[in-house]
């Protein structure tokens, strides 16, 4: 592109448009599907399918670990990839800012590319509105995914139960930490980076290592306590956790006190807690470590008939404490 | 809801998401898949495919025929309807400014489901995310839609052959003036209101009435012309027109000579372009003119091997002139 800022002929439809798909989309999103440009992608694919979207306004657009372009995949891939499926094909839909430069607007479709390569997933279609200076900030992005579901039963938060391990891939608050210290220009001793990333490939082994897994999902906004009090909610049940086996990074840990936050209620962008009979929690544990994105990976709790609907936590003391789902907003924009 | 305004809790993924979702979107939108909330949707649905998302950033959010929600699912409907797919699930991504009246977007948000309702859709996952006042202009709305191609071959705007008539479905700038008339307060001596409306019931018809249909696209940003203009590019063949058969309401002829706007340059949101062998084109036309939707259709050309990649229009004088793509931008958000 010899232009250097996104101007609003780019979401007209029109020759500008053509132009941006042709020179910067298809340069780093280009398959043999997505190059058709018709209204729709036509897509190969047997059900049942697992369908998820999920919009980015995340604020700042680049940050330690990754940028709104590689989020925006990684995202909508896990979100999929939690219904025990193999995510296939993203649409994306892009809301950009009149002014954005097109050098920030290129580096992060290369890095969507880069996250739907890493990923196995394919880009098959898009879509670019351009607003007025103003009347958004800088780049929205929305990717919406399909996978073919593969685990039989299916995970579901419906189907935690009593007696089942409650697992944790890796340590917790790292997204939300990374993106609130960039925000503040705030830097710690240890560097805290995103840990954003695509889990599906992991999701396979778990799931052909450990056979049926009750509940899969990825802790993002509201963390850790806010996911599993949705969980304990739809399967009816109490969650019960341990203080002192929740994994969080010792520089995530300083910043939180620092801030005022808890890592619990942080967003998480590369893990996921895994619900599954204590039987199989041992081979799900093993191959999890095995694997980079994983190896931080603990049991941290049980489920329980007790508490239906809630989620407690025993300190290190002995003491119980009742884990409520976030109140309010700690961080806005935070994906 | 008790609370008058979207606040920005309403995107923490906590209880005020929560309450949203329960209180607001399953209200309207509510359906066996949606209410499951897993981080994706489980669809029993066959391939082929067609998947197509947009983004919708329309303003003036309200406008006479329409708002963005019923917008927002008709584009959407549209545009996998025009691969010969019978559209089945969409998502929505909504990305609110905190301060948005919450009686407007229960508005959207009902209108959606009612266009849902219309077309037989169902809306399936959905995301909603809050920024800070300023930051967006009240409400974008994304959709993404799956649907079954039933039409073997499918319609593609690779298709188009020397040989094949020409033909829209109605009259064209309906949308495009409304919204820029509503935007300007201007009135006219005939109302004008946006034909915005889902189309897929009427190209299931078309399609077995008319058997083979080549290509199928709706005239949105861009117009007419552009539109013709990517499907004469595509094909590479040259499209041929006659200005005098182009069906415009005299308001909107009206209404465009008032403000210097080319008419088949604006966008239509419940319109679509068929190109189809000449031999079934009368069959087409029937079974379009029996229905509502396409009351006004009319043959308007035919495609010819002369001037591939072009757009040619015959004036009533009798000369040709080439109508290009759309340069530079008419209207921005028209959609």
């Amino acid at each position: 592109m010899t232009i250097e800022r996104v101007l609003l002929d780019y979401g007209s439809g029109g020759q500008a448009s053509h132009r941006l798909v042709n020179e910067l989309f298809l340069k780093h999103l280009g398959n043999a599907v997505l190059s058709v440009l018709d209204d729709a992608a036509r897509l190969d694919i047997a059900g049942p399918l697992a369908m998820s979207t999920d919009s980015f306004v995340v604020d700042p657009i680049f940050f330690p670990g990754g940028d709104i372009g590689a989020l925006a995949v990684h995202g909508t891939v896990n979100d999929v990839a939690m219904l025990g499926a193999r995510p296939r094909y993203l649409t994306c839909g892009f809301i950009l800012e009149e002014g954005l430069p097109i050098e920030d607007l290129e580096k992060i479709v290369a890095s969507m590319g880069a996250a739907a390569a890493e990923a196995g997933v394919l880009i098959v279609a898009g879509d670019t509105k351009v607003v007025p200076r103003g009347m958004a900030d800088k780049i929205f992005i929305n990717t919406t995914g399909i996978g073919e579901i593969f685990a039989s039963p299916a995970p579901s938060g419906h189907r935690a139960a009593p007696g089942d391990a409650v697992l944790i891939s890796g340590t917790l608050g790292d997204h939300g930490l990374a993106i609130l210290s960039t925000r503040q220009g705030l830097s710690f001793d240890a560097p805290v980076a995103s840990d954003c990333a695509s889990l599906n490939h992991l999701i396979v082994k778990v799931i052909e290592a450990a056979g049926d897994v009750h509940v899969l999902r990825d802790p993002t906004r509201g963390g850790l306590a806010t996911t599993l009090n949705e969980i304990a909610g739809q399967s009816g049940v109490g969650v019960f956790i341990e203080e002192s086996l929740i994994p969080v990074k010792p520089a995530v840990a300083a910043g939180c006190s620092f801030l005022g936050l808890d890592p619990l209620y942080l967003a998480n962008e590369g893990k996921f807690i895994c619900i599954l009979p204590e039987a199989n929690a041992q081979a799900a544990l093993a191959v999890m470590r095995a694997d980079p994105l994983g190896a931080d990976a603990v049991r941290i709790g049980v489920v329980r008939a007790e508490h239906p609907g809630k989620v407690v936590m025993t300190t290190p003391l002995g003491g119980q404490r009742l884990m409520g789902m976030l109140e309010g907003e700690q961080l806005p924009r935070i994906c």
